[in-house]
């Protein structure tokens, strides 16, 4: 039975396009398949670029809240903050002293980072960069191997992380035997998701739908989608529609079909909009009740995730002992 | 009262000038002074260049005999290893996200790697260097900040690394409100205890003198110090004599007024050293009974440590709990 692996950033409130594109696939992966899977909230990794301990547990709680809203099961799922796991911390110094700091050097995350400020003639190449942005590919390998972790499913931009952690387990077993799992990504194919202007959804181009928000403020987001400058009741391309793109995310293919013909027929696109909040929203409405519950009651999140950190913790101890027995030579 | 915080590299089996110089100063501060006192093996330290287990295990627990054997009384200092802490490596992280890769840039220890290695005509400036090494001022940062320390008494070469602590913790207190204390350094003046061929007795010169080894082993080194040609029976200058020397570390000050009247009176080398070997056989010979009684019994050290580690953690996990509140929003 292997174990699966996945990190959730804790950047508060997702869109629609981290709903389709990631917590979706995810919840329904881990509560169909057989595995073991470890989902975890990375609040440690937040606090790279969020000074702010008052904005962390806000968006600690949101994310929270959200896959728990959508339907998380969290008795296949062990589902825990990384802050909870304080084993994490010690494993990531154990990786420290074993990663050369060239493949640090060599990571993407960093590598984009100082030529932004070759770009921007910064005479510090390292200007803006902390020692947790450098070294968090340590940490994100320590949150992978702690767990046994056998796949983490990734995006393209998140391999070199796998990589790293696979590369240096492998030196650990190669000098100490076999004391940690290599892990292997998994790639999932990343849908596009389009925003409200056809560029992907995203926080930063300020094209989202929030994912929970009220039905009003979703029906408005949905009537801002752009659309192409065809009358009221000429006929419609779905090719190139960002309405019906959305929509077939919602839909089954009977729904697609039908809604495909009335685009021909000359929906107006103040009906397609409709149509289109009618399918979200009946897709959502669940989980927003949820979701507003259980952020009017956080022990209920509290309790989730401490019973997940438990859990957690029972295999992070396992694999820390063994570390600090094969590694340091400790007895306890 | 001010907080002391001292850390034990777990190199092994301490040398004289290690005694004299480090161990000796103290034990006896802590013994005889008001505060608090935290003294630390710096065994995941060592993980940065030892990667074999028994070995940091064995030099873990040498460095431990030996503190207890020469009179560290563990009612008064805090007496603890650093892989007993976790809270440290949590620290750790917290601190990583709030210094800037630049500082580790400039600190000594790498740029001194470095530059070998630029000498070495290295295509890879940062060949050898590891995450690890790169990073451990922030590991030394933590180990100090997490016990509220006041001072950190240091040699010239790890001022800076005190420097950095405090640096770290204003920085901290700049944007979080105070929640660490800011450390300060008490520069210790350096003994300079010569090896057996005047050369500062180090390990690495292969010059030393173990603390404790067998009393014959002890006389056949004090044998080996090197002394000037002057015949047996020649009046012998107290300058430049290393005899003279590590006498002086051992004697009072009317021991001392006699010694340099035989050498006036023309003792033999011979006889000189067979003095130096009773002086300082009778000064470590209780301690070296005791030290390869608790090497034989390391339950009794282990006892030791543990009791440390209890008290260390009570503070750990206020200043933990602390930090975790103030700048992460944790409430537990």
């Amino acid at each position: 039975m292997k174990t699966y692996l996945t990190g959730i950033q804790a950047t508060g409130m997702p869109h629609l396009g981290n709903y389709l594109g990631a917590i979706k696939p995810a919840i329904d992966f881990s509560n169909s398949s057989e595995g073991s899977f470890f989902y975890f909230i990375a609040d440690y990794h937040s606090l790279n670029s969020v000074k702010d301990p008052k904005l962390i547990s806000e968006q600690t709680y949101e994310v929270a809240a959200t896959w728990l809203a959508c339907g998380l099961d969290t008795e296949k799922a062990v589902f825990y903050k990384q802050s909870d796991i304080p084993e994490i911390f010690e494993l990531t110094w154990i990786l420290n002293c074993h990663i050369p700091k060239g493949d640090l050097n060599r990571a993407h995350s960093y590598k984009a980072k100082i030529q932004t400020n070759e770009e921007a003639g910064k005479k510090d190449i390292d200007h803006g960069v902390n020692a947790g942005l450098f070294t968090y590919p340590v940490l994100m390998a320590a949150d992978i191997l702690l767990f046994n972790t056998n796949i983490v499913p990734v995006g393209k931009d998140q391999v070199q992380h796998v990589e790293m952690a696979r590369s240096i387990a492998q030196r650990i077993n190669v000098h100490y035997g076999n004391v940690l799992i290599e892990p292997q990504e998994s790639l999932s194919d990343a849908k596009y998701i389009p925003g409200l202007d056809g560029r992907k959804m995203s926080k930063s181009y300020g094209n989202s739908i929030p994912l929970f928000c009220t039905e009003k403020k979703l029906k408005k987001l949905c009537n801002k989608i752009t659309t192409d400058s065809s009358g009221p009741d000429d006929p419609k391309s779905t090719e190139d529609s960002l309405i019906f793109d959305l929509y077939k995310y919602f839909s089954n293919s009977s729904d697609v079909e039908s809604f495909a013909k009335k685009f021909q027929e000359g929906i107006s696109w103040g009906h397609a909009k409709a149509e289109l909040f009618e399918k979200i929203n009946s897709e959502i409405s669940g989980y927003r009740e949820k979701f507003d519950y259980l952020i009017n009651n956080r022990e209920i999140i509290d309790q989730e995730l401490r019973n997940g950190a438990k859990k957690a913790r029972a295999v992070a101890g396992k694999t820390i002992k063994s570390l600090r027995k094969n590694i340091m030579g400790l007895e306890s």
